[in-house]
């Protein structure tokens, strides 16, 4: 144990995990202190730091050459500002108590002590890896870090055939659909609920399932994945539901994450209903006055429905970083929260939501109205006019934007942010009708669809009382 | 004079004007009210109602195939509908005290008075045409009707040469520099300011003067016209300035338009500094119970710098017919104001803004910080990631959005919608920052572009005091 070897005049900065939020949290803290002031140690049991997980699908796909095109900046770059970045060494206690971490080299295989005056934890997500037969066979990819994208491309290069099964449909899910499309499999997507993209209302869902099906996947529905079926070989051969079998030359996992969280809840820390760690507006661990969470294992505030709510995303990983790096730097910053932002796309389908869904609202005690109209992202006339379908909830009486949901071609999915700003506004959508959004016929109708949405979800909300 | 002729036991309501703010209204209020109830005679002195001004210049370009696409709604549908239209026939006097306008059938060259109990006035706004010599010779071409787009075509389609002038460098000038360059001509734009677009700040211009050059069109900067020089055949030659003269065998005015107020000046009606017409937020003429105002012959609030503007725009146009035809039908409906946004492009250079130009913030009385970045619209590692360059301005100490102006290619454009609602909401850069905008690799960086302009915005708003 070396409980304070090496530290300088100044305070130690501890922090967990290697990635966007713990990174970005690192660098602006060292942006506000100088070593002198602030000595930071950062832990990374991976091979990469501040890497775009979210790419991964695009590198998979053939979209992004190779692998170093997603990391932001390497090992070597971090230390180069002055953080004492520790790679391949794994966090196994906080000491809450004592104020110091237990870390492994998991190289060398040696544990020792670390003291903190302030600690960042930062340790992400775990994807969903469900038990069952078949679920660690060769042949079968999660898709959360750079070593998983290139087992499975590896996986890929070796593969003799081209029949791959996606499990899972939400965003992951629809990203590996389209990247495998792009490699040229046939692709196969099992679902366990009724529709794709369970993040949307199952009304807007049917459109992604109707885009997919036109791109030649095989959407399987309502289905229970029961095992991965095995070859002689010990590959997996296919996909295994109550009902049926699906051949697979390899699978794909894309089923969700959950909070990384195990070594919060064994150092007492405070976890939400859905096993992310709690923190106030600052991003600091409820009732830790020199601790602060963020990125894929915290829980955020929704400020449409004022509940907790868990969102695995880079992009709040970043902000959270940011917000932390600041606090812990001795400066002052605060999240406010989140509206539920999401955007993505299946080839040429966009995909975005924002708000609450139906159920979300019904869930938070609100009641509500619907409108969904159908415009188009350019002017009528003009080349390229694709469809696009715009689903909007407002409140009952109040008039109050709870959530829009848009699924359609190019222009679609960035379409959202006019209605995530005005959630966070707590616009009413009768004042969105008269929003000054920017119009020419290559960029928008005279009516922009999501006025058009607005002003339908007006006469919704006025017919309703 | 008939002056009550035909009326019905209801009221009747006459619109002044048939496209899109007069149009709107006549529809809006025909919604609202049956024949019965409200007649609604509406006087159009042209050939076309409800009709797509903006798209002109993609039908000259080619983009649009023919004119009739142009055109939302035919006098024959409007008429239809129960709105009695008058084409052809131009309003020459407005009696206020007598409730009553006089109109001249320009085919039949008789006038004839109309009763109203409600007036909409919808009068449009005229092209600025400079009192130079040659002005009016042949070849030399406006673009804000159908009828100017057929006469501009049927020039380019006799033309001899290759070489066409636009004057202006504004939205229309630069889109018709597109037009013409999609037709094949060599293009000069001749602009009196030192930089094309001077919607925007001179420094944001230099990006689009930059771009416009690299398309191969000449740009002729601080430049004022002198005269339209002719041949012997009595066409256009050339442009004249006091330095230079460019050869012509086609010329295009894009110098910009002034609300068309003569018959409201006339009668008396209120007027502003832009001499557009002054309305209430109900868009109804100051001081005038049951007469209207709206599309580009009125004057809006600036919701910004709480100044009055005149911005000529279809959506505006669109949004003012809703408005008024929902008060003249009984209803109750408000036209807040704008925010100053517009999107334009030339090929493939796109063009925002919104908000205040730093000009316009100081004449506002305000003070404030600017900040500048460059970022690309897509993850940087995603193909087709082009930079894009944000200006943000932030009031000084209170750190409000004032405005934004954006220049770049693919998705540079919409993106300034999201600033048009944070000016709306009356945002600070600092809660701009946690925006919880749309992200995934193929549509944005982790951070989009305006959260990193917001974030420089509020360092520099911390480092003015």
């Amino acid at each position: 144990m070396n409980m304070s070897l090496g530290r300088g005049a100044g305070e130690r900065l501890v922090v967990i995990g290697g990635d966007a939020a713990g990174m970005s949290a690192a660098s602006q803290a060292r942006r506000m202190r100088s070593p002198g002031e602030l000595e930071i140690v950062a832990f990374e049991r991976g091979r990469f730091t501040s890497y775009s997980a979210c790419g991964i699908p695009y590198w998979v796909g053939g979209d992004v050459p190779d692998r170093d095109r997603l990391i932001a900046r390497t090992p070597e770059e971090h230390r180069a500002r002055g953080i004492d970045l520790r790679m391949r060494t794994e966090v196994t206690e906080i000491d809450v108590a004592g104020g110091r971490v237990r870390a492994r080299d998991l190289e060398a295989g040696t544990e020792s002590w670390t003291s903190y005056d302030k600690l960042v934890i930062a340790t992400g997500a775990r994807p969903v890896r469900p038990a069952l037969p078949g679920v660690d066979a060769p042949g079968v990819h999660g898709v959360q870090t750079l070593d998983d994208g290139q087992a499975l491309l590896d996986t890929l290069a070796g593969a003799s055939g081209r029949r791959a099964v996606v499990v899972g449909a939400g965003y992951i899910g629809v990203e590996m659909a389209e990247a495998l499309i792009n490699r040229g499999y046939d692709v196969t997507v099992v679902n366990r609920g009724s529709e794709p993209m369970s993040t949307l209302d199952p009304d807007m869902g049917r459109l992604v399932h109707k885009a997919m099906t036109g791109l030649g996947i095989t959407m399987v529905d309502d289905a229970e994945v029961t095992g991965f079926p095995t070859g002689d070989d010990g590959r997996v051969r296919a996909v295994a539901t109550a009902d049926a079998e699906y051949p697979a030359d390899v699978v794909v996992l894309g089923i969700g994450v959950r909070p990384q969280t195990s070594l919060a809840r064994a150092a007492g820390l405070p976890l939400g209903h859905r096993q992310g760690l709690l923190t106030d507006l600052a991003m600091r661990v409820r009732g830790h006055e020199n601790i602060w969470a963020g990125g894929d294992c915290v829980e955020v505030l929704d400020l449409v429905s004022g509940q907790q709510r868990y969102i695995a995303l880079g992009t709040h990983a970043n902000k959270h970083g940011q917000i932390i790096g600041t606090n812990a730097g001795g400066g002052y910053a605060t999240f406010p929260g989140v509206v539920g932002t999401a955007v993505s796309k299946v080839c040429e389908l966009e995909i975005a939501r924002t708000g609450l869904r139906e159920k979300d609202a019904r869930r938070a005690g609100l009641q509500y109205v619907t409108a969904t109209i159908e415009s188009t992202g350019r002017a009528g006339y003009y080349p390229g006019a694709d469809t696009m379908t715009v689903k909007m909830l407002a409140e009952r009486r109040t008039g109050r934007l709870l959530g829009v949901q848009i699924v359609g071609r190019e222009g679609a999915a960035k379409r959202v942010d006019v209605a995530a700003v005005a959630l966070t506004a707590g616009m009413t959508v009768e004042r969105m009708t008269s929003l000054d959004l920017g119009y020419a016929p290559p960029f928008s109708p005279v009516w922009d669809p999501v006025l058009v949405a607005a002003r339908k979800a007006v006469k919704a909300v006025a017919a309703a009382d």
